[in-house]
């Protein structure tokens, strides 16, 4: 593992290195916000997925979470969103390729030698932070936007008493019946709906739930709301009675605006559930 | 004046609008944050300056002011840092032309036509706010980052009356004995070291003082340390007496991690200026 640059943040450090991953058989690149309180010791660490056409950059750098995250003594790792390099394929869309790794092992050529992000994110990459970092890997959580709230809800509904608390700004939530999601399952996947079940967080929620609270924001004036298809979820969770918040917010967007705006929301709400 | 975009953020807008400059003969970009409050009449006004190779985007991103200055019920502007345009004069040096304008009316070939950022920063954007938003033109404050702490400084001691109070993190401040200024003051300004003095932050604090009161932040690890001569402008400061703090950060360098991580402390400061 290399450290690109270490910067100081809220009296912790802003981190970003990279490594050589098995799962992805590239470099991979990510963030990660270690506390103050990391000098004294393993902390919890909250996971933060990011959208489509994202790096491990964006969220670090315009999501404001390390200022509450220092007071709450809770590491924050961003990893990027798919593979990287001349050697790995992609397409011209900005939303199926570099950028666009949805969280999912790729079955299909051209995509399966490298993206594989599911392994990536849920196996390879935490193993490292434990290894390397004042992590404490029984206290995790986890949130993301956009595409990388659809990761932290598969992730977490896939990975049963893997994380305390899981939560999303603006999430894809029915990938299988959206336009963000069947172009992209059925390129990585293939066309048997079957293997595309286990990444929808409707159809995991409608199947099997969420052991651990759940509190999912997203704005009233989304301009993807179509893609995100929020009610289908939210059907789902009333449906299920998941213990949850889904608060639709007034006038927000889709933007990091949206998500530095209620990002001290939800770091409090998992530091609740990370430290009790 | 045209509106780019808007994004509800903290419950206010983060607007960006351009209009076409008279003062540098170009269309001009800014972002301007207006908090709940503005719907109900005017607000206080913080000006931000960016440093080197900032656009109006850079800060309005990454550093963190929103959330506060929506609590205190003020407003931001983010200014872009020079002219744009294709037939604008440029230097392939990263602190020279495009993204560096120092905050200076260039009198010199082939810079003088378009940067003329002095009289955008000091005049006409100003008057423009103050036409088209909810702002109180009796109520303003600056401040700034790196070269546009130096912004902050100087258009503060050249306008006296202005601001109710200033502050910068990690300003230059003595760009006549700095790489950081005598190349640009050369270029912009010519030769004659005279023009130059009304542009030192230093020279000014030496010279006329400041009429309000002064915070200043800058970290210890600032990879530009020798280039922003801060020593400079703390012993000026001292010598007069002025009205400041001081601060230097224990292992905070020069990015946008250092300013997020001071902003609350910086727009709380201005917000006491404001509404007191």
């Amino acid at each position: 593992m290399q450290t690109q640059s270490e910067n100081r943040c809220y009296g912790g450090t802003q981190g970003v290195y990279s490594h050589s991953s098995e799962a992805t058989g590239t470099e991979m690149t990510f963030g990660l916000y270690l506390p103050p309180d990391a000098a004294d010791g393993p902390v919890p660490l909250l996971w933060f997925l990011s959208g489509l056409t994202c790096t491990h950059e964006n969220a670090m750098t315009k999501a404001g979470a390390q200022a509450l995250a220092s007071e709450a003594g809770i590491a924050v790792c961003f990893p990027d969103t798919s593979p990287r390099g001349d050697d790995v394929a992609d397409d011209d869309a900005f939303d199926l390729g570099k950028g666009a790794g949805f969280y999912v092992n790729a079955t299909e050529e051209p995509w399966h030698p490298h993206y594989q992000m599911w392994d990536y994110v849920a196996e390879e990459l935490p193993a490292l932070l434990a290894k390397e970092f004042p992590i404490d890997p029984d206290r995790q959580a986890i949130s993301g936007h956009s595409m990388g709230g659809h990761g932290a809800l598969t992730l977490a509904m896939g990975l049963p008493g893997r994380f305390r608390s899981v939560s999303a700004f603006a999430p894809i939530c029915n990938p299988t019946e959206s336009d963000w999601g069947t172009k992209q399952f059925g390129a990585y996947l293939g066309p048997d709906r079957l293997s595309w079940a286990k990444h929808d967080a409707t159809m995991m929620m409608r199947e099997t739930g969420l052991d651990a609270p759940l509190l999912i924001d997203t704005g009233t004036d989304d301009q993807f709301a179509d893609l995100l298809k929020t009610e289908a979820l939210a059907h789902a969770i009333a449906e299920r009675r998941q213990e949850a918040q889904i608060r639709l917010q007034k006038g927000y967007d889709h933007s990091y605006f949206f998500i530095s705006t209620f990002m001290p929301d939800h770091v409090a709400f998992h530091a609740e559930a990370l430290w009790s």
